[in-house]
């Protein structure tokens, strides 16, 4: 596949790490949140060995965050979200399907609880700073709403907790998943969380300092030398054998949460107020009609840039593809794919069609295992 | 400046008309509205001579529609915008900034009304569609809110009105400047606007039939043969000398339109009901506190990815560069940029670092003439 450069503007903005990553050899950038997010370091395959093994400094600033405070700021993140946050503790990081009042997923960020009445929304790619505006005007909530100046970090792999030990202390590694706290580096406090977009563990660091935090980030490679740290970014190879899901990819607002196996993050049984609710017990009460679910294709390569049909041996469509790779683990392409019933409930077959050659798939379950 | 590629998916998602642009020879691409916009096909400056005598076939899929349709339709769409559309005509295009509670700018689109309660925002690159379904949710407006299939095509240049002439016939060449009527091709019906991100004429095919749409792709391109038809996308230079103004490059949520020299579409003196009103009414009262302006720089290149300092002899910032581009007519680097007060008033002089070199550069007004 040919490859095409990406132009650059104010309006695709570089982060504050990118001067450094551009030293250190990153090939490809995909846009996120308006700003540059880093794709691949060359090899996909390289940077996914070594993720699996080692530790590495991810840009990820295009995971922004929507600060909402204010007295009405629960009220209004509650009505954004299908996951119950009553319970919910400061210092605590939640994962949570925002969806619209026909419960059409808008994003599904991880949200912050900084305060009682002061929330950050870490953002993957739509604009839902506008859809918490529009509410809140809508509604006259008394919030403020606005995108602070914080710029992720992440530190990702198996080695991850020991470099970040060496330079915090040993009550960074105490912390629990999910969990988030503040440390002080070259004069600044940064808040950590225990979190970040691999399995392979790891932490996100809320740089709000920017030049505390490319002092942190030089430190990081200083130190990392021992752990043989490397700069990276997500990768699509360890994210989808991980079947972390991508929104925007495996799932935009047209699919709801009960169809992309969100379930457990979808309250009904409780009396807080959120958009779509009715419409969730609804869809809950009748049962979905697609699913999103894993494919296996026998296959050594795929690139997806938008949906791929799946057909079934009697050329009916049997749902589609939404993102795929090589998987160097299972020798196969695997891939997230949309899958309508009646198909969804069986180990179902299907053909699909790669750069004008046709493959044979099977539909498996999520995670792949 | 080292070249990256763009990283493709469903996330980031091809048009239509991905797979023709790039046998034509696109070589750039940038993400608009989660979608490849191209960027370039070879030399800027090649593309640019090229679009200002002959006509170009542009694939701008990725300026999304927000349609709005129901009976609380019209006023969801006019609390939205600053612009009066109290008196706006079906089968019109008005340009409208909408903006928030705060009067900060969310978007600049084209709005198309298509009938008394039926409506096409054409939308610069952010999720406007989120904020009017939070708006609408929060007012309890009846209204339905979607984006449609519809993947524009434009047509530019001085020969576009001759190469659509001889498609659609004399009817096309009468329409005046931004009014939109419906033509048949290839049996389907599209609408066609006079308009588009030039000021080098043409027309934009709102293209809702998928295949009536690539039918009529390749036809422009067989009928344009003796128009010297190619290939474009809009071009950097040609809309910097144009001084059409760039969502997320030129101005932002932070940024009013008064500041931005759009007094024509603020119109306070109505008795109509949108965001923001009381707070342009203040700003206006007080007056701007910065202004966008026109840069000249006595430099050859320039390369904009993120806001870049402008500094005068005291050392004082006077504002930002936003956006920027070597000018062949200029024969000099121009800019649009965010000047403070009181620098705006007078053609101050300023310094300005790119690629680690100093240069001198001007103020000048908009456009730049």
């Amino acid at each position: 596949m040919k490859n095409y450069s990406i132009a650059r503007s104010r309006r695709l903005r570089s982060t504050p790490y990118t001067s450094r990553i551009e030293k250190q050899g990153v090939t490809a950038y995909t846009s996120y949140n308006h700003m540059l997010l880093p794709a691949a370091f060359g090899s996909l395959e390289d940077s996914y060995r070594h993720l699996k093994e080692n530790v590495q400094v991810w840009d990820v600033a295009g995971e922004r965050q929507v600060e909402i405070s204010g007295k009405d700021s629960g009220k209004l993140v509650q009505l954004m979200t299908c996951r119950d946050l009553s319970k919910s503790k400061i210092g605590r990081c939640y994962y949570c399907p925002i969806i619209d009042d026909k419960a059409g997923i808008i994003n599904d960020p991880v949200i912050l609880k900084l305060g009682e009445d002061r929330w950050w929304i870490s953002i993957a790619d739509s604009d839902v700073i506008l859809f918490a505006k529009g509410l809140a005007i809508g509604k006259k909530f008394d919030v403020k709403i606005f995108e602070p100046n914080v710029d992720i970090l992440a530190v990702q792999g198996p080695k991850s907790f020991a470099l970040m030990e060496k330079i915090f202390g040993k009550k960074i590694t105490e912390m629990k998943f999910f969990g988030f706290d503040y440390f002080e580096f070259a004069g600044a406090k940064h808040l950590i969380a225990k979190s970040g977009w691999s399995k392979q563990g790891g932490y996100e660091i809320y740089v709000e300092n920017t030049e505390s935090g490319l002092a942190l980030y030089d430190k990081l490679f200083e130190v990392g030398k021992e752990f043989n740290v490397k700069a990276g970014c997500p990768n699509l190879i360890e994210r989808i054998e991980s079947a972390l899901l991508s929104y925007g990819n495996d799932m935009d607002n047209d699919d709801n949460p009960l169809e992309c196996g969100l379930d457990k993050y979808v309250n009904l049984d409780t009396d807080i107020n959120f958009l779509g609710k009715e419409k969730l017990k609804e869809i809950k009460k009748k049962g979905v009609t697609r699913k999103l679910m894993g494919v296996v294709i026998d296959a050594k390569e795929i690139n997806v840039s938008k949906s791929i049909n799946l057909i079934n041996g009697k050329n009916s469509k049997i749902g589609e593809l939404r993102s795929g790779t090589y998987s160097p683990h299972f020798k196969k392409v695997i891939g997230i794919a949309m899958i309508d019933k009646p198909y969804f409930e069986v180990s179902e077959t299907f053909k699909i069609s790669i750069n004008d050659d046709v493959f044979e798939g099977k539909v498996c379950d999520l995670p792949f295992i």
